[in-house]
Order: structure tokens, then sequence, then C-alpha cells
């Protein structure tokens, strides 16, 4: 058993016209044609639904960062936080954009090591070394 | 002020020779001449060194990822998880790895919008897609 | 399939007339005629399930706050852990204190903000403003 | 000594023609005459400034839930994931905002009981009851 | 510059009999002469103070568990979550009740081994293996 | 319907000889003739899984801490993240060491109240006791 959604989905044929072009949007600029469950939650308060989209379009966009590797980073949080649909949806993203198992793999292991080490940092609270700090100050 | 650590701080002087060969390692595989504090804390625990150590050299080591690539990844997680040494030493790693300013403001919007929605997944429960589940199951 | 919980329900029936009085407590005061899965689990420790329970009726008893804001809150808590059962219970008791569909989108929407700007304070460490500490220090 | 910012602070001096047009927008909407340091490190992308601010107006306006109520969330949050200058930075505006001393110290015993019961319910994994799911499925 | 704490500390001179009363039984039952900062800014809700404390006793009492492993969990959280405040005054707490050096260092070895595999877990998502779900479902 | 895992399981029989020795010295370390699905994952990188088993074994061998306080510490971990594959594997770990239902329980309210206490501390932001700090400063 599946436990429910906490919102009902919005399907595109139900969808108010405001919500129709977000969607359209979705899938002009991924090139599918069907919408993933996320946006259909979040469409129910499509000024929450318009926001989210349009950030995302401007934060993964190819930049300074490649589309990839923009998307490793969204599974590393997902994995690091264990949201479970986040991982699931991004891993595809990535694979989509050529992750290959080995990377997949690799992006795991640095995933946890940074959260081990992280770990052994909190406890063992070493002062930051000056080395690292930013000249800047 | 700033708090001590919780263990002293192990100087290559004082080291052992176990100790000291790690350290010897490191500055190696680095091409620096100093150890930064993270190992001089974790060197009260030999073993411990050495095994962390080694793990990282292995799992940072360049693979289907690329060093920097493996870096951000780092960052990334040490940011979600609010870690202020490991952001301080893993973003000077990755400057020194070629990050540029562009880069790193981009890394941030990427993990900042990442763990927005995955709280947003986190509320609103929507099912994983069957098209994001992998085929082999 | 769902994945049992690690102790075994305990039902009114079977239990002893320590928990039993806490249960008759947990369904007069919320004017119910069942009781929910996470005490039937903590049950099993009757010290801890009274303890709890003791502590829920002080912490969310109306008091500066109202009891639906307090339940906000603690939706807001449980979304960014990623608490699947505490979501689904106390998003259900909000509902129950009033909480409309417009509220749980706005609430989930500062809740996705304040982990993602949270995150971008991480990765750029600002310094606290003076104007935000505290005067009587 | 308080570690440096891993970016400059840009003031209002050195600022660019589009940096200054968001300060202004934020004194103004704000009705005050200084920028604190969150946005003055984000300010070294302009486009992260400009998105982040401009869904900081949409999210905390005053909606179904009212702007006190949103700012309490906010430092709920900011609470459950230890980020410090967001817990003084969002602690400071909900007393601009009314926030009373038992208004605060309320909100710090919900969120400390939330995040307890979060963890005896990862513990004991009590299935979700099915009262709690909606009834749209 | 310490960041000064959200409310003043309450110092037992200037304490409510109420809180003296709990000031007194903390200090008796520790067997020292002095208070924590915990506590003197818990003090400002002197319920919540009497609760806390009354929870603390209850919950850190020997039991079915030692004192000593006790505080080792209690570091291993506070230590996962990244709390400063909490790994100086668990770690202090747990020396006062006989943690070794050695004992620290493996204790810290376990949390971030622990840190690391839940990532490789959230990552790869493998089912939970019969052999590992209690009988009584 | 379960979710599947992002990788394949790697059975023993279709395993590669390097992933093999693994799994032989897995088994006869355990005294068990099966692989729980969490190697069976990992395999995928025959390299991580040899690293992580090695790890493992050195870290959760006896030393100055016994293999239950360190399954008991696993299991808190675990708890506070939220793993719940972890959760179901390191429980049922530590009731084959010998956890009783008594200590279970306990461990579940130390790790509660830790997180509790945690978020007061987050919240109040009370400075460090100097009697807290170590003296080698």
């Amino acid at each position: 058993m599946t436990n429910a959604p906490l919102v009902p989905l919005i399907e595109y044929e139900s969808a108010s016209d405001e919500v129709r072009a977000v969607y359209d949007d979705i899938m002009q600029t991924r090139g599918t044609d069907w919408i993933n469950n996320f946006w259909k939650v979040l469409a129910h308060d499509p000024m929450a639904l318009k926001r989210t989209w349009e950030d995302a379009k401007q934060v993964m966009a190819p930049g300074a960062l490649d589309p990839l590797t923009k998307e490793l980073v969204y599974v590393a949080v997902s994995v690091t936080n264990g949201c479970e649909y986040c991982t699931y949806s991004h891993t595809a993203a990535a694979r989509a954009k050529g992750m290959s198992d080995a990377q997949f793999m690799e992006l795991l292991a640095v995933v946890g090591m940074a959260n081990e080490t992280n770990r052994l940092v909190n406890g063992l609270r070493p002062p930051v070394d000056p080395q690292f700090i930013p000249e800047h100050r």
C-alpha cells in the first residue's frame, strides 16, 4: 500500500489555465509529454508552482556549471536529506543527462564520506585553519 | 574566543612514527608542506587517521568523476549539514582545484533549491512516478 | 507491503492499567474514541508513554501561541526532518484545528524557503549583523 | 575571532545598479535604511539575489497565514537545522513583528518536542493510521 | 566575539523561587555547586525548565542502560546534528562518567561510519531484508 | 508496492570473484549464510564494497567500547537521520548482540531527548560554559 499524497494530484485535464501554462512550459522545456507528480501536487498553489518552476529553470540552466554536474549536486543533497521521491526523480534526471553507473557509485561514495567526516569534525571541533579563510576579511 | 577542540592537536613534531607516516603521505599526495587541523585531531586515533586518509585518497581520486566535481559534491553535503569547518576546508580545496566564483555561487543556488524542494516533497508526499523507477525491479 | 513496526502495537484490550489510564486520558482530552499508532508503540515503555503524553499536553496547550499555530510549527519541523508518520499525523491534527488548504500550501512554501536560505547562509557564512544580537549581552 | 564570510560583503556604495535596485527594494519594503549581511554576500550572484528576494517577498507576504506566523515557522526550521545566522536574523524579524518572550519560549518548546517525537517515530516505525490518510486517494 | 544568547542568562541570585527549586535539585542531583548555561536560558520558561529537567532525570537515570552508555548516545546524537554546545556539554558529562580518550575516539568512528552508510542506503535504496523485520507483524 | 533499489541486487551466484571474496568474508565474520541487501547494492562498486566492509570490520570490532554499545550508537544515529533500512538492520543487529526490549526503549528515549534539547540549545544559543572546554587549549 502506498500512502496517498497530502493533496490530490492535479491532472492536466482538470487544471486551470494558469496551471496548464506552467505544465506546457515544463513539457516543452524538457521535451517530454508528461508531468511528474511533484508538479501535480504543487499545483494546488499555482503561485508556488509557477515560482518554483521559474526558479528551477533558472537555477538548473547551463551556466558556469554544466547541467549534469548540477543534477549530481541535486542528488547529493537529496541523498543527504533522505528524500526518497527526490532521490528517484533526480537520479532519473541525472541518468537522462548522461550519468553512468560508475559516476553514480562514485557520487554516492563522496556523499557518504562527506557525511562521515562532517561528523568527525562535529565531534572533534578542530579550529578552522587560517589557510582556509579567504583573504578578503 | 574560539572554543578549543575536544582533543589536543597532534603536531608533526610530537607525533608517533605511525601518525607521521600518514602526515607525510598527506603532504606528498597534496604537494603541500602543512597538515590541516582535521587530521591533527583525528590523529588521536591513529587507526582512524590511517583509515580515513586511505578512504579519502581512494574516494576523491580521479575516476568516472573528476576531482573538481567530487569536491563540489563535498561542499554541497557540508553546506547541507551546516558543518562550518568542512565548508571552509572543502571550499578552499575546490578553489585550489579551479572552482570559480561563478561556479561557487551556482553550486550554492542548486544546494539551496534542492533543500527547498526536498521539503516541498516531504510535505506534499507525491508518489514516486513509475517512470523514475529503474526497470530492473 | 508495509514494514512492521519495531515493537508490536499495544491495543487497549491487552494494555496494562497504567497504559490504559494514559489511553483514556488521550481519548478524553481529544474527544475521540481511538488511539493512534504512535502511542500504541510507545506504550512498550509505560513511563515514556506517560511522560511524553504529559509533555505533549503541556506543550501543545493554548498559551501565548494558539493551538493551530503550534500544530503548524509541528508540521514544519516534521517536514524539515522528513518524518513521514509525523507529517501525516500532524497535518491531520492541523486540519482538525482548522488549517485550510491555502494555509497548508503557504506553510510548505515558508518551510521550503527557510530550508533553502538556511543553506545559502551555511555556504556563504555571513557574520551575524550586530542589529540582530539582543542588547542584553 | 569571527571567521570571514566565504565571499566579501558587497556594500551599497560599491554595488552595481542591478544589485542596488534590489537593495533599494529591500529597504523600501521593510522600511529600513540598512541591508543585512545575508543579502550582501548573496549579491555576488545578482540573479540569485533578485530571485531570492522576489521569492521571499512573495512567500512571506500576508496571505492565508499572517506574517508573524510565517516568521515563527521560519525560526522553527532554522532552529531545527541549527543555522546560527538564520536563528538570530529571523528571531529578530519575529520580534519586530510582535513576537513576545512567552511566544518565543513556547515556540521553542514545540520545536523541541517535535524533534523528539519525530525520532521516537523514526525508531519505533508505527504504520500510518488510516484515519490520517486523506480520502482523496 | 561570542554572540549573545537569545534570552539573558537567569542567575541563581535573580531567579524566582520556582526556578531556584529546580536549580537546587540540579545541583543536588549532580553533586555540583553551579548551573550550566543551558538551564539558565531555559529558565525564562519556568514550566519548560521544570519539565525538561524532570524528563532528563527520568531518561538519563540508570536503568536497562547504564548512565555512561546513555551519555555516549547523547553525544552521538549531538554530533550527528552538529550542536556545538551540546557536544561540549555532553562530552564533558561523558568524561565525568568515565569515558576514556579511546572510547571517545571509537564513539566518533561509529558515528561517522553510521552517517556514511545511512547515505549509501539513502542513495541505493535497498529493500529491507525480511530477516530484519520483526516477526510480530 | 515497494520501490525498486536504484541499482539491481548482485546475488552471490552472479557476483565476480572480487565481490564473492567480500561476501564470503562477511558471512564468515558474522557466522551467517546470507548477505543482506545493503552489500548487494553496494557491490556495484566493488572497491566501495571492499572499503566499506573493511572499515565496518575495523570500526565495529570490540575495542574500548563493546560491540553492543557500538550497535546502540549506530541505531541512535540511524534513528536521528531517519534512515529506515538502517534502523531495521541495526536494530536487528543490536538484538542479535543482546539488546533487550527495555534497552531499546531506553535508547529511543535518550535519542528523543537529545534531539529535543539540541534544538532548545539551537534556539536559545547559550554560550559554552568554560567548565566544559577542555583544558588543553
